[in-house]
């Protein structure tokens, strides 16, 4: 039998000078899912109702906590570009590029480990980045070009390094074991958003789509000024360039470590 | 350059009814991990300081947060089991049994999923757990053969099941591929702990130690608590009875799950 969720959502704490859109889309997103955990079970929360602008199939709990963020930057006035919508123009040079729940699976489930992860962008470019970690309220928040009260661990060596990627796909398996095996430490935790956090922060080395080319560009916005905000690199496996695009069909393999050296072992492992 | 772990430890939320040593003990560790934190950078707490009763390296984070709890079990009168001093005694029919710091390497390294887990044991038998999350102040309350609020998911088969299992090793890789394989979803959250009590809530369908004999008792006894309350079952992969022994150097390979039939199958299938 499928059970709700018991744990609260908190609204995030978030500093004073995150743009108000993306403020607004953050604590939007985490109203929603407390929300929906109050109202859905698991499964209800997991069902599959309908496709997303990205070619996958969208869960409930992701359509809902969509909706949600999609009716903020309305309100705000600012276009969105998202997972499951695509771009909605509302007529502004300001776009919200956002994966509004990072991690579906697990804030299906009731994991603890999912996000909201969001960049302002103008004129294609991302300016300020916002993650939150929806079960705690946890927040982390970059602006591109100024310091980060954070720093990423400095590791520069694939041996010894604690590395997180996403599961092992049939894709992928060869290049997941041969990470796996140059590494000191795996960890797979199913947040993308989160991990990528967690490499800033200094409390893992790297993290790695290893060649499945599950990433889209919302998946690895947040990071991409939050990692090099704390001295940390965010590239592609196999070298093409990270674009926002409102095109969500295009995929990536996102790699995301402590310094460049280690980005590109990584890279050149990944890519075999 | 190692950095201190910023985030607060909150005190955990206990039910009134928890027995009071094993509720000192949890306050105990929640309070000297956030010492620790506070104190030490993410090297100084990884690092192996002596050599604990289970004939594994302490860090300095899980000799700080022992030494707590071993307070607390004195003042309370209690013995205590732990993975570091081994068994200490203070004349009491009750012992605690406890892991004082599960997931050592992400508690030191700063990856949010840490825990505190503990029996309280009468006469080898344990009649009461609590697991607390630490990052988090969740916690988790037990008592043998009464009903809990939480249910497992009550999954019978490993096709299409979201196991956990611990991170690879070279004595277990056959196996943990094949339980990869066959499963619909694998996590590696570093916590065996905390990936108990996801199964005893619904989070996910199980976890396992694939065949490494990386389990101690004190990583599974609160679990053996937890888990048939909330309808699931642990087992040992290779058949072999769970005990409460002060021996700290005896090994499983423990098997979580939701129900009996899923717990066989993933024995099955890791003791090939």
């Amino acid at each position: 039998m499928s059970t709700k969720i018991a744990w609260p959502v908190p609204q995030p704490e978030l500093p004073d000078d995150v743009h108000g859109a993306l403020a607004a889309a953050a604590r939007a997103a985490s109203a929603a899912y407390a929300a929906a955990r109050h109202r859905f079970t698991r499964d209800e929360l997991a069902e599959e109702i309908a496709d997303g602008a990205d070619g996958t199939p969208t869960m409930r709990v992701d359509q809902l906590v969509e909706d949600a963020i999609a009716e903020a930057a309305s309100r705000c006035g600012v276009n969105l570009l998202s997972e499951e919508a695509g771009f909605v123009d509302n007529a502004s040079a300001v776009t919200l590029v956002v994966d509004p729940m990072d991690g579906s699976a697990n804030a299906a489930a009731g994991v603890p480990l999912c996000c909201f992860g969001g960049v302002v962008a103008v004129d294609g470019r991302a300016t300020e980045a916002l993650t939150t970690w929806l079960d705690t309220g946890r927040a982390w928040h970059a602006v591109a070009g100024r310091p980060v009260p954070y720093r990423t661990s400095g590791r520069t060596k694939l041996a010894g390094a604690a590395v997180s990627m996403l599961r092992p796909k049939p894709a992928s398996a060869d290049a997941w074991w041969r990470v796996e095996q140059a590494a000191g430490r795996v960890r797979v935790l199913s947040s993308t958003v989160l991990e990528a956090v967690l490499v800033a922060e200094g409390s893992t080395d790297a993290f790695c789509d290893p060649g499945s080319d599950t990433h889209r560009i919302v998946d690895l916005a947040a990071a991409m000024v939050t990692v090099p905000a704390a001295g940390g690199v965010v590239l592609d496996a196999h070298g093409r360039p990270l674009e926002i695009d409102p095109d969500l069909t295009r995929r990536w393999s996102g790699v995301v470590a402590a310094t460049r050296p280690l980005a590109e072992e990584l890279a050149a492992l990944v890519s075999g």
